[in-house]
């Protein structure tokens, strides 16, 4: 993959990024100014932001949040975005329903009152991925990107072009060739450069880190590579929704879907946040990731006790999830390890038992990923893991609709005619 | 059709249902006790709620408003529901974004900061139908009965699925038997029953009469035949919604799509209340209506200068929209003849344009139904019947990814080898 560090990049020291100082790495601290550049200089480790905090007390914070946009640009002073971004053209993400799962609770043995989902499908493309391509989108004003750019297999792909769309930005976005006809629509409805690339997905990205590289990427922001640091804190938003729509209150425990691992390790960043904000009060908290068992690296490193997570070839419908070599894996091992929680897996049955689950208690339908969330929930309370006791979020990052083939089983319950005694014949008095 | 009237109802003058007051003829003016009846006794004219609004004055109703929960029920004393309402289980639809569409505005040649986009596909089942159905489940609960059931061809029968599921109501929807597979899915998918009907949507129609009428029917709300009257107040709350995030202001112009009329008629009678409690200032405003020429049958009797609406046999992709007799089409033509607007058509072809159009300026997937409104914009202002000069709300009522087939042909843009070469041959750069 080519590197780009600071030396190399258009970093400019007085760009308005709000709270965000500089970029640090994640590994040997090194801090470099903002810029597009995503690998350590000095060792190659992810660059991430680090912010300073210091503009408002705590009392100050949440009354500007409590007063902002029902979006997640309430929290624009704890992003790397600056102050007057609500009213730049966006998509405005965020803020989608927890919703106090009490039907579901009951199911799966959870206390009354103590079960919540949160609910991402509500987004403007009815996925997480809004949250994190709106920080993208900032960062690439902020740097003076014209095109909005991104190697995906689905739902990224329509977060980029809607937003590119809105943004008055050109895109152009790579996916693999042989995609299903349906996800290659939704991405190419908002009329930006879609190109297939002949090859898997590895192949597409690694053409993305050679553009990076090349004149002919001069001027282009790609949300998941060279903008990823600003693209990964859009999923702080999660942690810092759940909170507030608790009344300010950490949850004791949080169920989050595993594809990179970033948006794991993100939220127990936002977490962090607001207890040394002062916006919640500090006590424990449990993190638990949540795989497809046909793509489940990290779960497999946490249950063999390592802290290295060896690659996998993915085979699961949970295609939103199916990174083999997550990026993020190490540090989701440790966030888990670290908070008390858990790394586990469900079987291709079990997500579509668990997506049907749902649907059925709560009227919520949700993607693959949410089957994935729910059915490992279910486990880990099988399993004693998870304490039914405790109040609980369980993510749901995306939307059934995207993943309709998951359910195609699910059809009518009875056909008659259109008469009385057909209707009664079939016993649904 | 069998007519229920309020003696052989279950109608309870006790009933809570917030400051809903009686039904009343919207022909004759007969009034009867709220109850799960739809039709006049005395004309057989359809019911619709009178209200008694005198429990708050003006500026301590908006300031209730305001403080309300960011969904529907903000609205809760303007609606048949009872004031704890915010409180029962239901999917709290509403309060969705609407857009200022710089962009739009540019390509259709509004004026900057004029032209907004309502958009309904922000609800939880991805259509304004979750509104009218969180009416009629109110409504259901307070006659006491306990399964939601509805005919449909598509979006009503996903709304009422989700929201008897998430309420813990058994649900029993009757739909054509020869639906696409991707829609029963989408209606499945929540666990209630789902019934197939041999026969067209007139014979599913006729046989939810029938069983109205039946001992077989007893405790069952029908969402949009014997809860009509409750479920068709729902769309008064896109007219409270615009007009509160214009920061309580009326619009100028209102471009709204017409499938029975209901809705139309609805956002009318929403604006008129607002006007009469002092929420907004009182101002002219027009309303305009949006056909698919495949199924014009109001905007056909408004051009001929007709009262009467002639059915048509519909034959659209704008398949939300296909009635083709719309009981509430002499209203439409009322409403738009009055308030000085129009009712116009689009042809498929230009539907599918103005989902691309929404799309690739404003970030927006639109069902069909909301590139019939668009579309119908463009025409409306291309023919100088809409003014660009003044505030414009167009509604996008529904969501792209429920009707991708609208815009199949919409694929990549280029396919190459994984290469700078190759890329560069496509001419990307």
């Amino acid at each position: 993959m080519a590197v780009q560090t600071v030396e190399s990049s258009t970093s400019n020291p007085t760009v308005d990024l709000g709270p965000a100082a500089a970029l640090s790495c994640r590994e040997c601290g090194h801090r470099v100014p903002l810029g597009p550049v995503f690998a350590c200089e000095e060792c190659f480790g992810p660059l991430e932001i680090a912010y300073d905090f210091s503009a408002y007390g705590a009392e100050e914070l949440r009354k500007r949040i409590e007063a902002g946009p029902a979006n997640i640009w309430r929290y624009a002073p704890l992003l790397p975005v600056p102050a007057d971004v609500a009213g730049k053209p966006n998509l405005n993400p965020g803020w989608t329903k927890l919703v106090k799962a009490d039907n579901l609770a009951r199911e799966l043995g959870v206390e009354t009152g103590k079960l919540f989902v949160k609910d991402d499908s509500g987004n403007p493309t009815h996925s997480f991925k809004d949250r994190v391509v709106a920080q993208a989108l900032e960062a690439a004003r902020a740097f003076g990107f014209t095109t909005l750019s991104c190697s995906s297999t689905g739902n990224l792909a329509g977060a980029v072009g809607a937003a590119a769309a809105r943004a008055g930005f050109r895109s152009c976005v790579f996916i693999p060739h042989d995609l299903e006809q349906g996800k290659v629509v939704m991405a190419a409805v908002y009329g930006g450069e879609l190109v297939g690339i002949e090859g898997n997905y590895d192949d597409v990205n690694r053409f993305c880190s050679e553009l990076i590289g090349d004149p002919a990427g001069e001027g282009w922001g790609f949300v998941n590579v060279n903008l990823r640091p600003y693209y990964a804190e859009g999923s702080k938003t999660l942690a810092y929704e759940i909170c507030e729509q608790l009344g300010w209150r950490l949850p004791d425990q949080i169920v989050v879907p595993i594809a990179s691992g970033s948006q794991l390790t993100k939220i127990d960043k936002g977490l962090q946040e607001l207890i040394e904000l002062g916006l919640v009060e500090d006590k424990p908290y449990k993190i638990f990731g949540a795989q497809a068992e046909g793509c489940s690296p990290v779960s497999t490193a946490f249950k063999a006790g390592n802290d290295v997570v060896r690659p996998q070839k993915p085979n699961t419908i949970a295609k939103s999830l199916a990174i083999g070599n997550p990026a993020d894996g190490p540090y989701v091992l440790d966030v888990a390890r670290r908070t008390g929680g858990a790394v586990e897996d469900v079987t291709d049955e079990q997500v579509v038992d668990a997506i049907k689950l749902l649907a059925r208690t709560e009227g919520i339908f949700a993607e693959t990923a949410g089957g994935v969330t729910v059915g490992v929930t279910r486990k880990l309370i099988e399993n004693g893991v998870l304490d039914p006791s405790l109040t609980t979020v369980v993510l749901n990052t995306g939307d059934g609709l995207k993943t309709l083939d998951a359910v195609a089983g699910t059809g009518l319950t009875a056909t008659i005619r259109p008469s009385l005694e057909s209707f009664r014949e079939a016993g649904l008095v």
